[in-house]
């Protein structure tokens, strides 16, 4: 008799990752015969602590070294007793080595947001620190349509919706082996093999807008919607990624196209023909104004829709407007049928 | 003093667009000085009641004949009393010529669906036999956004997230002045001017999708996420609009670009090089297999998004798999680098 069917499938999902990132290994691999190691990011919750205990059954079948490393986001009282626990128990699922590590959390783009950035800071260290080949993270369907929905609420286009990559960070150092799973598999996946798993009050907690998402909106919207929403979301999700990469791709042949040769006034930086910037799409042209901007020095993060629909107001609804002010200290000018955005010169 | 918010919203909504269609039929015209008759298509319902007001109003001042037309569903007892009364008070308004159509609604994909082809297969003749130049729809904001959330709930990607165009149907007859506008205003503006509203209580049937978005869903994600998120439904609509606009440019031309020199059989027919194919991004290769099965005869509406990833696996997950059937009696075969898509020829 086989494994129950929740714990046959985290195991299939986690095997099929470490397949991949063995393949990669080996097409890229310097020192042939290295066991790589490979980590996962484990916070106590179900989703995660499923992921560890296949990830040491299924490393163990492929010659893979498997870890553990968990955050203490230091937000609570008792959350690095919790985290030295957390360690502990991956220690006694087989992961080694494991880590249990500190961070302190900002205040930058609001709470959540300040977290992940810290926590995510804290991963890329500890593997570099531990020469991990990978990363893995434990977020299942069901986070992915939280994220779908909450990038909705934030009306950003394509690439917000497109939810979490299955493979990201530099090197594509974290892989997502649980995305097309539910958490309903890794809660059942944890009970059947008893292991004990412990919620993030975080969670549960309606000061948080992902929590208002799952426990609120997405069960209204199964009612209302049916039960497939879930999986619905999650393929949108993966349907918009595509579109976006394709689009992305598109909009950087577009951007090289429609440099000017020169900046009107004869200083360096990049001006931009309008008359060819007017003939590209809409959705093509708006990404092209979205990467110049960035490129002078726009951060991504304050560069909003309003900001890039100013901008394109300079190409298509053009009626001899000033100079525009963008996030960063960024002017963007139209003069002689040329479109240049640079930084703007202090006035002394 | 001039009119209430609300009413002069109204009006300059429904201004632009007959300004619109004023400026197509100058460019179009060949009757200089003929008056454009556009109707208001009209359920008695807060929007579209809103909707036949200002058009009376704007008619007036631009040289513009203003009509109406309502149609009789048959689905409720008493809706043929109910569509005379709407065409009455539309005649009350100032409208004319005014029409009460009814139709008989089948059970083609849906109780919805099925309304809505037989009231657009209405308006379409309705409009040709008195020669009208536009039909406005009174579909607002909040519809707009319910659709988003619809097409979500079928996770079917871009498109069928992209909701409803300002400007649709054969030729653009179909305007939609309030897409822009939330329903709040449409009733506010009914109320200030004394206008009867008319509730279609299918609106509120439970039954129905649409319905049960409408007021159990979009309430809970306002709580949720926030008062705005019908706004970034909406806006988002329109950024999917304009990504599946430019992804579809881009899938019609490289569909020209990947036709084989002919089918390897010797029979005439789309054959695609499977090698070109590959190369393209997935969100525009998807594309281009979606329009090769629709154009070998493959009915749009029941090509779903699982169809289409089987397609695309003889293309990139090939392991010499047999033809695959699509709806429609459409059969794909690769061979030899090409992938065949037509019509199965009937074994006799």
């Amino acid at each position: 008799m086989g494994p129950h069917p929740a714990v046959a499938a985290i195991r299939l999902a986690v095997r099929r990752v470490l397949h991949d990132i063995l393949n990669d290994q080996a097409r890229a691999s310097t020192v042939a015969g290295a066991r790589p190691l490979v980590l996962a990011a484990c916070s106590g919750g179900a989703d995660s602590m499923a992921l560890a205990s296949a990830l040491v059954f299924e490393a163990r079948k492929l010659g893979v070294r498997g870890g553990g490393v968990t955050i203490d986001h230091g937000l609570q009282a008792g959350s690095a007793a919790r985290a030295t626990d957390v360690a502990h128990r991956l220690r006694g699922l087989g992961l080694d080595p494991v880590e249990a590590l500190g961070v302190t959390v900002g205040r930058q783009g609001g709470p959540e947001a300040a977290a992940r950035d810290a926590r995510y800071a804290a991963l890329e260290a500890c593997a570099a620190s531990l020469g991990a080949a990978a990363v893995l993270l434990g977020h299942t369907r069901d986070d992915q349509a939280e994220t779908v929905l909450l990038g909705l609420a934030r009306g950003s286009g394509t690439r917000s919706l497109a939810g979490m990559a299955a493979i990201s960070g530099p090197g594509g150092r974290y892989r997502r082996p649980f995305l097309l799973l539910d958490r309903d598999t890794t809660r059942k996946a944890c009970l059947v093999q008893g292991i004990d798993v412990w919620e993030d009050p975080h969670n549960a907690d309606p000061a948080y807008a992902r929590a208002r998402v799952r426990h609120e909106a997405l069960p209204v919207l199964e009612k209302s919607l049916g039960r497939g929403v879930v999986a619905s979301l999650a393929r949108t999700a993966q349907l918009f990624r595509d579109d976006a990469d394709a689009l992305d791709q598109w909009a950087a042949n577009a951007a090289r196209e429609v440099v000017a040769d020169e900046a009107p006034d004869g200083r360096p930086g990049g001006a931009l023909d309008t008359a060819k910037l007017y003939t590209l799409p809409p959705a093509v042209r708006r990404r092209v104004l979205r990467m110049a901007a960035v490129e002078a020095g726009s951060p991504s993060g304050s560069l909003f829709a309003r900001h890039v629909e100013e901008l394109d107001r300079l190409v298509t609804g053009w009626r001899g407007q000033g100079p525009i002010n963008l996030p960063g200290g960024v002017e963007a000018r139209r003069r002689n049928g040329r479109l240049v955005i640079r930084r703007a010169i202090a006035s002394d």
